[in-house]
């Protein structure tokens, strides 16, 4: 079966890379474009940042890196572009691609809160991908984006829990370093430390959170009315965004029944067995001090999958509360993996030219 | 004026080393005694683990280490004993202390949940020292209990906040290294890693705050009501317990009351200038991201009240609550710094025999 | 073809669990007994300490950790011994496996000296293993080391450089604390800090190297007349000895020279394509910054070649001296991959009851 | 006694942070000018990224930052400017103030091996001094330069070790990230991790110690004949160049001969008494495990002096050579101290219009 032409927008950062590793070999898409800002441009591609990248990037050493621009897409004839641009630069470029007939699946969030933009995560809200078929119809491409990284692993372990009755989430966050990208965070600021603040990113975590979990309705998408308290810190971790989470209920709810909703969610990733897709969302721990970043930010299974389950642990009662403490690979399920599983379900559903569904 | 003699039970530990260096030169305490396990007795002292204490351990280079006896406490005729005992052999020494009538001030486990041992913070309930007194009439001495480190300085900062209806706090904690002793946390679990548990923590953390903030009646504490939801966590830092505190509050309460409540807070240590008291309780901080450990753990002052202030950051509203960010340095005002002000303010109330007040 | 039953002694540590990893669908050994102290067995064996001990360790879970014996070994019709023991009870256990008839394989420093046991590194001098056919004349079974984690890496690298006329090298080590074990270094002497000291270390650096690299004669080693001037410390690094190397040669040497013979080096596992042989032992980088631990530690191929290379780069000349960085993972290479290296080296030279060669 | 007016250049990075924090309450210095680059030019002065810096700076709240421009300097009427300038702006703009009449210490590296300008440690080559003054015959004032955080130590320790017969030393460096200003180590590429290589390090550690230990003859220094095996790192800490030290002597030395020429060695800064000068340059250790860059970093006194002296542990013999480990605060006696120390000589000198000697 023939494969669809892939590029890979900004592929010499942290994200960047990580798209190059999981479309290698994959199944469904092929990298025929790779792009970077005009100071990486006509450079060979190097892997060199990630050591698991590095393998992966072997099959592409000696492409040539492009500039990130619609020319360079078209002119490689990719029908897809994954983007792991800049915010600075992502916008005006996404809505050029989309005008040039390109179906884009971005990671970046300047279209995130676009009314006709889906926000998407398979498992959690794929009917949203009828906002893709519509923009298709007054554009001719489309724009899907998936979520800030907190939220690609929050919004997961939430939607479950909305069958039982939850009303709110109070959730601290403690991110890696790889969430800033490469040079995002300076050892001088962080090394022995935590710094308690992360710019923008708790507006993003209620915002994101009500849209995804929200309904489409009349072609609009209507938040959902859960309540969420974010506080966001930063932490010498290099990859694995931990969460310490407590929910409150409109009724009682027991420790049990939030373990069996984790634990047994499943989505239309599994249904379809999409190929990024783990074979549980959520899995979750029995032991007293799990999910930790440098031992689970992996799970998902062993290879591709490996970074696309999120981790939950340490459920237990608080008063009238269920608390746990939730981990998520960030630039995996938390970024490229996210909109990777993305472009795999609007593909498995015909959406895009040449997946032939 | 005559200094009144003093023991440091377990001086040899982070928290031992921490008590010498601020009894170094201290206006009303002089050390006499220093003990530890059999293994340390008969060496001589040497404050090594410690950058800062090692230039207060110079004055008591030489000094002899005895073993942790109530015979080595009574033979240096040692008033008062403050005890950084590990928790396994504390509660039975420090009651024999008590027998013998020494004045024991202790930072150990122990005891604090004894219905007639002060679990005491002299900034939030001096009030409770009354129990002492009760002790001293039935026991020759009495015990005075410092709270687990978290709950030092979550007490200080719920207290002020009584009076404008707090009702309940979510808490999740980033806990240093330092708060499981100098061994107690191996590097091969915390490097790049963040541990979501740490043993008993949780339970002590909401059952030592309500007694703190209960009120004394008819010779017992009854609890306060407050509701607090907490999730604890080791991270990468050697000094400062930083916690994330969400307020919620029985009506509308606004940022700048919170900011108005925390930065104005004094207690009775304040207003009796006493030796290790900080000018105010909590520092509130402006900028976008502090309190943060490395930077901010030292607030307080110079010399013995460096550490002695707790810092309150990111005052914001979400939704009907307050949020902040909290710190404390968890081995002075979360322990030896706690337990000496509590040894102040019982001189300073005429509670230790030679204290002349 | 059937596989040889093996035991992991001391399966619980990091370096036993590293064992237990590379044994898992091992072409020529098979796991029939795992071993531990009294403390552990009877336990189900958990590979919980390293996340990629894990899957391989799932195909063992339910299998019961048996005590460190004899008996035990003997029980489970185990013909090979591989031993991650403590020092402090290695030497008698691995005496008595020999006694028994047993084929050991240590990872433990105590019998390494012993002038009728090999210390070995397949690639440098395969021929000591003549010592074990030596050995079981005498014994029912025979004993073979393989050496200290930095000579591991540091004799590999210096083997080609005899040739060339090399006289002596300073090394200064970079070593990480899963070379202490799990519970050697606590986090509060290691974060953010250097400790330039590791009890023992640099004895063995210069001892082991010269019964390495010396030669075979009348059935005893003499040792190599090279001098090494070791300095050693430890680093906050999980994974992987980084050695910074400077070479004294005999004459002019040039740094192509050295470059060629690093590269160029191929030993015995790789003209047998031993299943845990690398393609090369030593990997030359060209960048300007590496190796680096966490990048390159895995170097030597997918699966269990992963780590069975070391790395070298930044080859300059120094004066009349060529330096380079020098990097082995620690616990494979430097100790579980080297062991198991030498038993199937020993395998395939036909010294292991059942291997047919 | 009236003090000098300086100028500290550079004033927001973590070097001229520490400049203001040294020169507070200075008792020849008073700080009239606080300069930094366009961007800053305008704001108040704030010590933000330093704790002890804060304090000091306390003092100069309120201060606006000026532009680092020769006209700065001048228009607050500074005799003296500090310039902890980056290297791509510090050459032209020391030349114009040297030309201005200004006598300018510098930490920046572009003017160090100018024939006409001392590289100077006052303990090691004072006389070097006299550069200055035939400089200032030819322009209205001078510039005299510290040299290279690493060499500011090393040439400190090898200073009395000349005596002895040094001929070499092999250098093996764990420098801290704080070496490469606030921004210039990413988190990413240091967590768990040593990065061997610092740009252009090895070449000036070479230079720079034979220029410092070479002599003044006919107006111009010759080159000490030393040689210097060096091979430089980052490691994860945040203050505190540690070097591993291998010296090779013509003939026998042992290592009491050392331990004595280096805790004995004193200089000109400890006979004049300098200011800032500690009461020995060297600190020998006796412990196992010292000097470790976050116990040991601050050495040489409390105040102004702390981090002023260099530290020495760990000697032992190595074959015929003499080995130890060496620690020192680079941003202290590597950077703002060394400078510092290098003015309060020149004053001493009366080199300094206005010091009066």
């Amino acid at each position: 079966m023939k494969r669809i032409n892939v590029a890979v927008l900004g592929c010499t950062g942290l994200v960047g890379q990580q798209f190059v590793r999981l479309l290698g070999g994959h199944p469904v898409f092929a990298i025929t474009c790779l792009t970077a800002s005009g100071r990486s441009a006509g450079k060979e591609f190097a892997a060199c940042v990630d050591p698991g990248a590095v393998a992966a990037g072997a099959a592409l050493r000696g492409r040539r890196v492009r500039e990130s621009t619609v020319q360079s897409v078209l002119d490689c004839r990719a029908a897809v572009a994954f983007s792991a641009l800049p915010a600075s630069v992502s916008g005006p470029l996404e809505n050029e691609l989309r005008a040039a007939g390109v179906a884009v699946f971005s990671n970046a969030s300047a279209l995130r809160m676009e009314p006709d933009v889906p926000l998407l995560i398979p498992e959690v809200n794929p009917g949203h991908l009828e906002l893709a078929r519509r923009q298709r119809r007054r554009h001719a491409g489309f724009v899907v984006t998936n979520p800030n990284c907190v939220v690609s692993g929050l919004a997961i372990a939430l939607k479950p829990l909305l069958a039982l009755g939850l009303r709110g989430a109070t959730v601290t966050t403690f991110q890696a370093v790889s969430g800033a990208g490469r040079r995002g965070v300076a050892a001088w600021d962080i090394l022995g430390n935590v710094v308690p603040h992360i710019a923008g990113e708790e507006e993003k975590i209620g915002r994101e959170t009500r849209k995804i979990l929200g309904r489409l309705a009349g072609g609009r998408v209507r938040d959902a009315g859960i309540k969420i308290y974010p506080s966001c810190s930063r932490v010498p971790v290099k990859f694995g965004h931990l969460q310490s989470v407590s929910c409150e209920f409109a009724g009682e709810v027991g420790v049990e029944a939030v373990r069996e909703a984790l634990a047994g969610f499943r989505g239309e990733p599994q249904l379809r067995s999409l190929p990024t897709a783990p074979a549980a969302p959520i899995l979750v721990r029995g032991e007293a001090d799990r999910p930790q970043p440098l031992l689970d930010a992996g799970a998902g299974g062993p290879g591709r999958r490996a970074g696309m389950a999120v981790s939950a642990g340490r459920l237990r009662r608080q008063g009238r509360r269920i608390a746990f403490f939730l981990l998520l690979h960030n630039t995996v399920r938390g970024a490229a993996g996210g909109s990777l599983l993305n472009a795999e379900l609007a593909a498995a559903r015909g959406l895009i030219p040449g997946s032939g569904a």
